[in-house]
């Protein structure tokens, strides 16, 4: 046995896991370069050996979740290598309006197939929102599973209608609109008139024609350049990609649209703690240049325009929603496996479990933030 | 006129007060030195003139309402004066262990009879939930603000001993236990057994009083000398003493003394931005040494060892609260006037009422913050 086997394999015993054990969750190898990769390179080791198919784990979800929740990994860090990561964001402004369109090309672009076949009728490629419903015993095996999500993912945009409280005639900016669902769950809900703006060219196709015949503008333009009048402002999985050096410069431009009466939403994943980094094997692979905020970030950027009125932690129905696409996304591989081949599925495979298990570990978070200009009476946030 | 009555007179009809006019709002002044010393000494000049008698408002709260609002006191304000203020706190700790006391002899060992003389029976001296209860047209006039209140700080005990998830036979540690009656509460309601800590020994006689008989032990000691574990921790209007200097070890001592398993609730007023300074007139009358925290300075302290589940933001309920704690404090002066006398009278109505017209404004907030150590299963915050 190697020693890089013999470190990891001990590493591994602390979190509960085996090496070529029999639980769900415990990993079975077939090329031992993998220890060595993982030593030398960390997750970025883990997750393309998992892509090579030098390891394989029935539940990729439960291993990570007992990795991140022994706190294995911190073990596995070296801090050098992670100053080494975090340099370029140091350096460089990494959401520049140039390089912004990076993660739109690379992601969001992939194909409408790909979504359309692991998301709900309404590409709600966001955290859903399943309180008050029955848990099933296990999203993956369970037929209940994608109608659960799609009624979930319409709970999530209810949610965000009434802590709006959108009334019939709101003139709403939904600031990375994705695919158009939640613009036009709004008009078909609330009566709204909705302006979308985003830079991926496959979702404002789709998002046109999902919207066609109802008063949604889907806009092609960097949100920055934004400068009118909103009564209310939505942004829902976007804030991820902003990047810590334009936080600053996104509330400018919410404030500087947010009429004075009016309400922003925030829906974004966050981090535990203030940081420049990120996975970086989700960097590399799911979405070039994303980082993932702190509660301390979003205040700090927030606070000379806003008052924070509320925040809410949801979550632990993100790791349910992953394992929703993760069953959507397999019933549907037969239709794709042409097109993107079985690299990718393994890299999807993997990017749905690592992250599903990480938001059990309560390693990462999803909030939904209410401000409202300072001054403006206090909206009823209290309905989730 | 002089050009210091002009000078404000002009800023105050921006914000609709007239000098001598007859709103309610309006200020009758009596003396014409007030303009000089409010240009002189901002805040201070303000409330000090107000405890003298120099100028009069039937109602305070509306008159500092519109002042806030309109930010007429953003440009009354010289940056040199708030930055002498905010001076010692830059070089000094203010609340270090033995300035901490200065608040609790100053303030809260004035006399319980003056406590008791406007608080409800469970001696809340912090904001009430008022949630679904009818508003009442005029806290002041209407006969029934007592009872709200009574019934108001009920509803905001019931709602921390429910996000806390509190369960019989719990031991929880109150930080800052005032007198004793969250600490009651929590027994007679939930079955817990209670450690409230304090360091105002008015306040602990009447606390041991209050909850003998009962599973609370109240300590004299300081937060920051704790070491042992708790199920639940809780700390309720007492964060506001802690000081920016000591958020950290405010959060490190929770943290040292709470179970993997426990929770941790933090209820404070906040400001909008983070800042070392504090109202000088309150400051220096009120709450020596006190400081309002921003989201952002509570998230940095905290976010290296908790989880933020939950932000929830009542601060308009503290408008109320503080209009009800007036008409009580008003109905009870006959007995407390001989011993408090006419100048303390006019300081405590001009602090209530300014902090009820500073919350309408939305200049300050009222949050309760749930905490959860990371890798603990998420707890259910939203009932309130």
């Amino acid at each position: 046995m190697s020693a890089s086997r013999a470190i990891l394999a001990d590493l591994l015993t602390e979190a509960g896991v085996a090496v070529d054990g029999d639980h769900p969750w415990d990993i079975k190898v077939s090329d031992e370069r993998l220890f060595h990769d993982i030593l030398l390179r960390k997750n970025l080791g883990l997750g393309e050996g998992y892509m090579r198919g030098w390891w394989n784990c029935e539940r990729v979800d439960e291993f990570i979740f007992r990795v991140l929740k022994t706190g294995a990994e911190e073990r596995v860090r070296d801090s050098w290598r992670l100053l080494a990561k975090a340099l370029p964001a140091l350096l460089l402004n990494m959401q520049s309006l140039s390089r912004a369109r990076v993660v739109a090309k690379r992601h969001y672009d992939l194909g409408n197939d790909l979504f359309e076949g692991f998301l709900d009728p309404y590409m709600q490629y966001s955290c859903a929102y399943f309180k008050g419903m029955d848990g099933c015993a296990d999203p993956l095996s369970d037929d209940k599973s994608s109608r659960d999500l799609e009624e979930a993912q319409r709970a999530k945009m209810r949610l965000i209608c009434e802590k709006l409280e959108l009334a019939p005639g709101d003139r709403v900016l939904d600031i990375g609109c994705g695919w158009g669902g939640l613009a036009r769950f709004m008009v078909e809900e609330r009566g709204c008139k909705v302006v979308g703006v985003n830079i991926s060219k496959r979702q404002i196709e789709f998002a046109r024609d999902f919207c066609a015949g109802l008063p949604v503008e889907i806009r092609e333009t960097d949100y920055r350049l934004l400068n009118e009048p909103f009564d209310k402002i939505v942004s829902v999985g976007m804030f991820e990609h902003v990047g810590p050096r334009n936080y600053g410069e996104f509330m400018d431009t919410v404030a500087r649209c947010l009429k004075p009466n009016g309400l922003f939403l925030l829906h974004t994943i966050g981090g535990n703690t203030t940081s420049r980094s990120i996975d970086p094997w989700i960097s590399t692979y799911i979405f070039p240049n994303g980082c993932l905020p702190s509660v301390a970030q979003v205040s700090r950027a927030s606070e000379s325009h806003f008052v924070m009125e509320d925040l809410h932690n949801f979550g632990p129905f993100y790791d349910r929603t992953l394992l929703c696409w993760l069953r959507n996304f397999r019933r549907s591989w037969p239709k794709l496996r042409g097109k993107y081949g079985d690299r990718f599925r393994r890299m999807w495979e993997y990017y749905l479990q690592s992250c599903a298990g990480a938001f059990r570990a309560r390693d990462i978070q999803l909030w939904q933030f209410v401000f409202s200009p300072a001054g403006r009476r206090q909206p009823e946030c209290r309905m989730g």
